[in-house]
């Protein structure tokens, strides 16, 4: 039985370099593999972090410091690393309504009070933001951070408007709160949609401290990506890695390929992902208009689906698995842990040309996961 | 000037594999390098597991599960792991009196309370062991665990006897303290000398958390170690991980390399390795004989020398750094911080025709930092 996998953020399995890599390999391990008898370090391969300034420069027009850089394994070690860093049981941490997983799952780790914002196809609405942080500061009990993925959110895809991630930074300032930008999904973005700049390239009050990945564009395996952060913040991150620094022979073959290939690759990685999501939503159309609506997102790797509040989520999952349709609960991305009746479809993996078959039997395990027979049906997208 | 880098626990560059690994890239990426587009997950790729696996077995001659195995960001990603699972600030921690620079911090970051135990020519001393935990218990501070680099010990090359392994594990299992056995130097011998078997290989009570690196016989640029421990602890290990595993594409590469190469390679750089030994012993003996005595460890990348007492060791280091002779103070490896006069030397690393004239300068920056002209004279070395 042919299984269809949407459940993680992976990229399109085709886009991965392997040949351009090899070359990469080719050109820089005769010149720079005796160096890898050597320790990384806390701030990692030089030459990645390079290329990383270009991709932010190329895209936010900020210039950073290498120096002020630090390649960590993919951007997940460096979200463990800053919760871990500013965050004590109890902390209260703002989040999307809706928002990662592995972050959810990290900040009730390390015991965080998660306080969701509602969102709509904006991104957070600053409005409830503002409202919610003036009830929690008259308790005396201001957040510690604000974790936002502003751009090409997951699951929502949401992008957050440039006036308001200036809103949202003026009301940290305000309350002294830490901004987490989780920028891991720039550069994935079509129909000729740009993001709005991140906060943490406008910031100048010092407040934000930011991530980014390698794993959206090239792939999770390879375990790059980076956080950076203003004084005294980055030297405090740092001081809680204790792992000897993050491969130097993925970043040194990684940076070899991306220092001629960047903006090509990405290029060409997009339109892929682009004709998947199209797949993906014409399928959805085909089969799910009367149960479900769902995102069009411009970027990211996510389409977050609202169905029918009759649905049996478990069941669905149960139905789901038998059928060998993989995709993930509503559930794991609510900031209060609610069973929510949403499913996310991480549509960059699977072949194009499963789509169609997949998205059917998706479909048909939403209604016969109904418990009541009544068919709802929606008028609006989740977020319009 | 001529830098001469004795500092960090390298392996020579010369035989970093460099064209092995560009022929292993080539055989895997074109298999396998689409499945990178996935997250290597907690336990990382298979195919360097079974390289553990068989390294393991073939070493210690019991066979493992690759399921009981995390990959991780070389073993120093392990120590933090396992310290992190295990310690509350104020638990005690037994170690040798001379330890690993990098777990000592790590102790002191999560603030435990480090109880230096004397060692010799065979490791700790376990009467002083034993004398320590009665008269601990009876005050009612039992240590948490007992952190040992039982194998070609880092810093002073011993290896604990069979003997001892079993009288340390029947004491660990009589007070009910975790052994946290650091084997990152395993494999690394020569002299015909072949270290005792692990604890973890011999332990049948589940004592034993473990740590294993490809580090020391490849190089820490890689960062590829791993950890091993009984249920319920690889789990609750497991749970502090926040990096979404560790590289697939180093790892992938390095196990197709491994896989035909493993005994082959070891036995090449254990001949560079040893023969880069005998060349520091050498040029001890021909310029430091009065002033200091040294291990002359059959395994592992240190040398351990005892200076005199009159040495002024911050002059000492000030001088080295001058002169670009770079070696490690011993204070970095007491386990109560104190400044001991001992210096360490990793011999791996510089070319063996550097050796000479490096340690003539050491010799010259020992002789210039002595407080008193009286030259102490040295009967023993310092484990006999």
């Amino acid at each position: 039985m042919k299984e269809y996998n949407f459940t993680g953020g992976m990229p399109d399995p085709e886009s991965f370099p392997v040949d351009g890599l090899l070359e990469a390999a080719q050109r820089i391990l005769p010149q720079l593999g005796k160096t890898l008898v050597r320790y990384p370090g806390d701030l990692g391969y030089i030459g990645l972090r390079e290329v990383a300034v270009r991709r932010f420069k190329d895209r936010e027009g900020v210039a950073i410091s290498a120096d002020r850089i630090s390649i960590t394994s993919g951007s997940m070690q460096g979200v463990g690393l800053i919760l871990q860093t500013f965050l004590k049981p109890k902390d209260i941490v703002i989040t999307e309504e809706f928002s990662y997983s592995g972050t959810l799952w990290a900040l009730r780790h390390f015991q965080a009070e998660i306080v969701g914002i509602p969102t709509d196809k904006d991104g957070m609405i600053i409005d409830e933001l503002e409202a919610k942080l003036k009830r929690l500061a008259s308790d005396g009990n201001i957040p510690k951070m604000i974790y936002t993925i502003d751009t090409n959110q997951n699951p929502t895809g949401a992008n957050l408007s440039l006036d308001r991630r200036k809103r949202m930074l003026e009301l940290a300032k305000e309350y002294r709160i830490i901004i987490f930008e989780d920028n891991c999904y720039a550069d994935i973005h079509f129909d000729g949609y740009k993001p709005p700049q991140s906060i943490f390239a406008f910031d100048d009050s010092k407040s934000t401290v930011y991530v980014e990945s390698f794993s959206k564009i090239i792939g999770p395996g390879m375990r790059l990506g980076w956080v950076s952060a203003p004084d005294p913040y980055l030297g405090r991150i740092l001081e809680n890695r204790i792992d000897g620094g993050t491969s130097a022979f993925s970043a040194m073959i990684l940076a070899e390929y991306l220092r001629e290939n960047l903006w090509k690759h990405v290029e060409e990685t997009n339109k892929i992902v682009k004709s998947k999501r199209d797949a993906v939503i014409q399928a959805l159309e085909e089969n799910m208009g009367d149960i479900a609506s769902w995102t069009q997102p411009t970027g990211g790797l996510f389409i977050w689906i609202k169905i029918s509040e009759e649905t049996d989520t478990h069941k669905l999952q149960k139905l789901g698995d038998e059928k060998k349709i993989r995709f993930s609960r509503g559930q794991a991305f609510h900031s209060g842990n609610q069973d929510v009746k949403y499913i996310r479809l991480a549509y960059a993996f699977p072949p194009i040309e499963d789509i169609p078959e997949a998205i059917g039997l998706l479909a048909q395990c939403v209604r016969e996961s109904q418990v009541s027979p009544t068919r709802v049906s929606f008028a609006a997208a989740p977020h319009a």
